[in-house]
């Protein structure tokens, strides 16, 4: 027997409770698991956090004494490991499950497998890959981690139909409403860090934290918990001793490029971390960032930045996915561009494909993705 | 009796039936007609071009005998003048129908109601408007020029994500991409003229035909059979006699300031007129313009030029409506802008609605309306 059409609907189930951790696993994946017998759902299970258990033992656990015989539907192989947990494979073979259909293998290389390797040496049935795009759809950053050891990169911008960040003189609040600051709230709170360059920070002030009331969703205490890890390009440590981001005491790391006087990296409050990474003419390598950043677990991190910054992420083909939040007016032609890329001909634009657009509140949200097949 | 939950439907249907009309009425407006008895329909019409029969008319002769006793529905108050035609209102009575349900009344304020008075005079019942507000969007241009006596202005853009129109040189082929292009030949095609700059023309060497090739739907000859108006601002007449929008032998509209010499303005072909209208600072007076397009009939014009000339009718508040291609790419910071607006600060910006965004092909049709109530 292999995959069929009645196991569809129940791997989309298991699909849809994955969603459920998409603000709280980081940095494990988000998993969902269904376990039906009969075509009944018996029990159902996800991931919460990282350090509880797994969607599977959570599904076993609301099964009790029913998982004999079932069919177990999860979104990401059963892992083979002892980690903070107990390995899923040996759980599922524990409870007396007959059958697993999976979406996706694990995407680490080296141990992608052998989870499924268990479960058919303990006579289960194994069966999958079953909507193995939208499993991967679900952890973008979790399975670039292990195929590519970086993170998933997403940069967002604010702009004016007339693609204009701001006015020449800086001035931008608001260009924006509230309803697409709400939703960006929510990019930060599904990013393990959040990445902006000096000039923004001095400029805007900004703190880069994700605030409970400004959420706008359910749960919104459980998705601020964890605060992603504020990122500031500062290659030659400018940083304010004063500056606004330094309030909140959760992690910063401030990245620069070693040239820096010693003293300018003491005294900074404890939640404050400096680094020094390999740079070009004195600007840290952005390559090297996402390579230290994947290193500390960071499945899908967010560039909110100047046109400058984010140009330079774009340009070094660093970016997966643009989301830009377009508001219904003009700005003009003296006011910011949305990114400082100087092209000279049609043969060097930039190629985008435009996979979502969507209305939020008066602006429109567009996610858009360089075209590498152009 | 009034209108009941019967009526709608019958009244729908009456304006998906003008909507035929759309490429082909002008100057007179897109009209409906359907004949109702016990609940089913009896018979259809609507307009097709200026010189033939009317809706109502044509829905009597397709009901032969049958039109005693029906209701009518129709998108316009019946005509109570005799044009090319005989006045519709006299038709109904003639044709012995018992009720007349109507969407909107006649828009020439001088006019409206005389038609609906003489149906009520000969014993006819009449309900409405109904569905007023769509019977008004399906004739945008007919509409304003009766109320306001100016057309309705739409300016058409084609911009990169980015909001940029071409390259600092001017290359611009291709910023959007061919169904796009095949859209502006529809919006073109409804249009009764349209409106460019000499600088655009110059440097497109643009001929603004409807191609029937491009228009890319059914009855592509019919909509391209009347040409719209060709106007070219063009305020110190420098036209050359080798532009290629002289080619096509349909009419073209030179708009200059009075100020040429005599000799500028002779020996050009037959299908080019001259005319001089009110100027400030030597650029023709806009207002003035659209004042003269509408005593020439044209309902709706599509304004289809440059960055400057296009922000003028912006910042002069005469654009109804913004048709914006905006295609999946980034020209980057040194590209030409999407109008020349040299705004200051964040409350001189321009305040617009978006009413519509579809997929066009690969790109996405904005359409934005200036935001008077903001």
């Amino acid at each position: 027997m292999a995959i069929t059409t009645d196991d569809y609907p129940f791997m989309a189930q298991a699909l849809r409770l994955a969603e459920r951790g998409r603000y709280t696993t980081m940095p494990n994946p988000r998993v969902g698991c269904v376990l039906v017998k009969n075509g009944a759902v018996v029990a159902e299970g996800w991931h919460i956090r990282a350090g509880e258990g797994h969607a599977e033992v959570n599904a076993l656990a609301a099964a009790g004494n029913n998982a004999q015989g079932v069919t177990a539907y999860v979104t990401l192989e059963p892992c083979s490991h002892t980690g903070k947990t107990g390995p899923c494979s040996h759980a599922l073979v524990d409870a007396g499950i007959s059958r697993v259909v999976y979406a996706m293998e694990d995407p680490n290389p080296l141990v992608a497998g052998r989870g499924l390797d268990y479960l058919r040496e303990h006579n289960v049935q194994v069966d999958g890959p079953l909507l193995e795009d939208d499993a991967r759809a679900l952890n973008p950053g979790f399975v670039k981690r292990m195929e590519r050891k970086l993170p998933f990169v997403r940069c967002k911008m604010g702009m004016s139909l007339d693609g204009r960040t701001a006015m020449a003189s800086g001035e931008s609040q608001w260009v924006t409403g509230k309803k697409a600051r709400g939703d960006v709230q929510r990019l930060r709170a599904r990013s393990c860090a959040i990445i902006s360059g000096i000039d923004s920070i001095l400029l805007d002030n900004s703190s880069l934290t994700v605030r409970i009331d400004e959420l706008e969703m359910p749960d919104a205490e459980q998705a601020a918990a964890k605060q992603p890890l504020r990122v500031v390009l500062d290659s030659n440590v400018r940083l304010s001793r004063k500056a606004k981001i330094l309030t909140q005491e959760t992690p910063i790391l401030v990245v620069h490029n070693g040239s820096a006087d010693a003293d300018k990296l003491t005294g900074w409050p404890d939640h404050v971390e400096f680094i020094a990474l390999p740079a070009n003419d004195g600007r840290v390598n952005l390559g090297a960032l996402l390579s230290e950043l994947a290193k500390r677990q960071c499945n899908e991190v967010l560039v909110e930045t100047g046109a400058t910054l984010a140009a330079n992420f774009l340009r070094r083909g660093l970016v997966d996915e643009l989301i830009i939040y377009m508001a219904p007016k003009l700005l003009g032609s003296s006011a910011r561009p949305l990114f400082d890329l100087p092209l000279v001909s049609m043969s060097s634009a930039l190629p985008l494909k435009i996979s979502d657009m969507r209305a939020v509140g008066t602006d429109w949200r567009i996610t858009a993705v360089p075209d590498t097949e152009y």
